[in-house]
């Protein structure tokens, strides 16, 4: 059973604002505020690099913290600054020749899109699009058919940015891995909201950010790479953490997965990090996941309910994040006006998932995410507000 | 003139130790904790997204710091995560072909170094190392000799990590300049220190930490890039912030130096970064120079003046990073016995310089690095410890 009023109290902000708005970034709990602020000061004390090494045995229970939460083994788990260096030092790890194959999902996110188009640029490579089935998911069936020998990668996100879907993260493993293809999954909306293990779903490379459902620090992320794909990976910049300068002419890759780091780091948010992965583990996922089912699901039944309100999220099992409409509100006066009424609630620009929203002819979508922090009057007070704030 | 005691006031932790290792990672001052500590604190009320938007006209300004602290355009101007982001931000966004040269210099940093064999090896470009003259810094008449119309890069550490050295950054810059040749400057021992005026330098990009002698949070950096070369330049990896994904099939890089940078970032160690520029511009780079000379003069003097005692510092000109040993003594048990005795100082590790530690066959160096915040009551503390610590 969840702490609801400890987990609050851990919150002081729930008590002024209906936050649902996790998918940006989620409140942070008082741990994770302490960690970091409690960590600046003892830089401030006793300087930057002391305080790395006082705080060397928490620093370090990160790695183990991630890698529990993704149940991995901490000689796969890099941290790194954000979500997007977490993918990009995997995907530009891995070597196209021209007519190589990239297979993604419709809703594909908008910062990986524009780096297949950087690679496909470079090497010739072709990016495809797996279509979508009817529920609006990745169609899994129509993956199976297109697999041959020059599909070098399938990259997918699991949870979109512009709405409740889930991809089929683990069916899509499971192909990925009965023909030896690569699979590198954008868990970002994912972590920290559901239960996640790369074991069950089959990826080789999965990256996600602290800032979201994770409740973690802004400007924190992390990639787990599978071991044994690890050691065939170069990252595509080094340094001489990730690289150590062994000889004159030669530099030696790290074995694990720290090899996809750099050398400085902000220590201060990676114990923020921490804090937040402990914070996670320590109420449960399954919990969380749970009562964001259920949160979610009261919103999407008011809207369904409500005249003038659209939804516009697709999947039959879906996530925490509700995309909708208003009739004749713009989202981003809707998200203004629940603002000044103390609910914060976000946005999703079509230019975030481009082909989903061209080919659903979406317009800027309110965005609202509620967590396991919130409350259902909070869900109420949105609904309210969608009833009678225009 | 300068308020010591204000300078003192602001950063308590002067009372209680002598830290003379601002090569590493220097005290902040209090508005840069504070910076950051407010800004978290924010975040944990209104939350992470809308913290940014509260602060934009703050966050926005610290570009404005930044270029002013260089004399460049703020839109040559890139904020990432440490120093060695933003190196390879602009070393990898750079073409070589087989054959082309890229000329560096003996004392050169390990991050880069390994960069430099990890693309010689990818693209069949040669390093070639520039001697150093009788004073141990890079001989600007062989650099001369050494240029035909294959070098295509000239990228060298202005003020090394491991000594007192200041290569002549200004005289290497006429040379790029004369042969249009793209010129990349490592000042992460520089910026802060002293004035750095890129137009002066003639450097076309110059990288940066802030944790450093600035005073900044750890993970936090900046990159300069010449406006005329910035068009030329395509990142290694790129997101939808660096590269809008404007249609489809394409994607528009940025106009501006931000195309080197990615859509997330930790506002608060930006605000803290800015405000340690601010501070440094208050105090004035030329004051904060003639201070640390000052300081590293005395300290010098007092070391040669020492039986047992080996300075290590190339140069005619040093800077204040001090690098000596003492006989009989290894360089991370005497920083370790200093540290117990209330001094904070540095080692420095042959494997940072592999060129110039093997060709001077240096061991492990104790690196001590005053600061304008230091006292000449503290730099004779450490000749003290030196003499007697043992």
């Amino acid at each position: 059973m969840i702490d609801l009023d400890r987990i609050r109290a851990d919150t002081p902000a729930t008590a002024r604002r209906a936050y649902l708005h996790s998918a940006g970034a989620a409140l942070m709990p008082a741990p994770v505020l302490r960690a970091q602020i409690r960590h600046l000061e003892l830089e401030a004390e006793i300087g930057g690099y002391a305080a790395a090494t006082a705080e060397q045995v928490r620093l370090d229970a990160v790695y183990d913290g991630v890698a529990r939460l993704l149940n991995a083994g901490r000689d796969e788990i890099a941290l790194v600054e954000n979500a997007t260096v977490a993918w990009q030092m995997a995907f530009y790890s891995l070597r196209f020749a021209p007519g190589d194959r990239i297979l993604t999902a419709e809703a594909e996110y908008a910062a990986n899109y524009v780096a297949f188009l950087q690679v496909a640029r470079r090497t010739g490579a072709v990016i495809e699009v797996v279509p979508s089935d009817a529920s609006g998911a990745l169609d899994v069936a129509a993956l199976e058919r297109m697999i041959d020998r020059r599909v070098k990668l399938i990259a997918i996100t699991w949870v979109p940015t512009n709405g409740g879907l889930r991809n089929p993260a683990a069916a899509v493993g499971r192909i990925a891995r009965a023909h030896g293809i690569p699979y590198l999954l954008d868990a970002c909306q994912a972590v920290g909201q559901m239960p996640v293990d790369v074991q069950a779903i089959g990826c080789d490379m999965l990256s996600a950010t602290g800032r979201k459902f994770l409740r973690g620090p802004r400007g924190t992320g992390f990639l787990y790479v599978r071991r044994t794909l690890l050691e065939q990976l170069e990252p595509p910049v080094i340094d001489h953490f990730a690289a150590p300068w062994v000889a004159r002419g030669e530099y030696r890759l790290r074995a694990d997965a720290r090899r996809f780091e750099s050398w400085e780091n902000n220590y201060a948010a990676r114990a923020g990090l921490g804090a937040a992965v402990d914070y996670a583990l320590m109420i449960g996922l399954e919990t969380i996941e749970a009562r964001c089912r259920m949160l979610s699901g009261r919103l999407r039944s008011g809207l369904a309910a409500l005249p003038g309100a659209g939804l516009h999220d697709l999947g039959a099992d879906p996530s925490a994040i509700v995309s909708f409409t208003l009739e004749g509100w713009q989202a981003r006066d809707a998200v203004a006006a629940a603002e000044r009424a103390g609910i914060t609630i976000g946005a999703s620009d079509p230019a975030s998932t481009r082909l989903d929203a061209e080919r659903r002819a979406l317009p800027t979508l309110i965005r609202a995410s509620p967590h396991y922090y919130n409350t259902e009057n909070e869900i109420d007070r949105l609904l309210e507000f969608c009833a009678t704030g225009r």
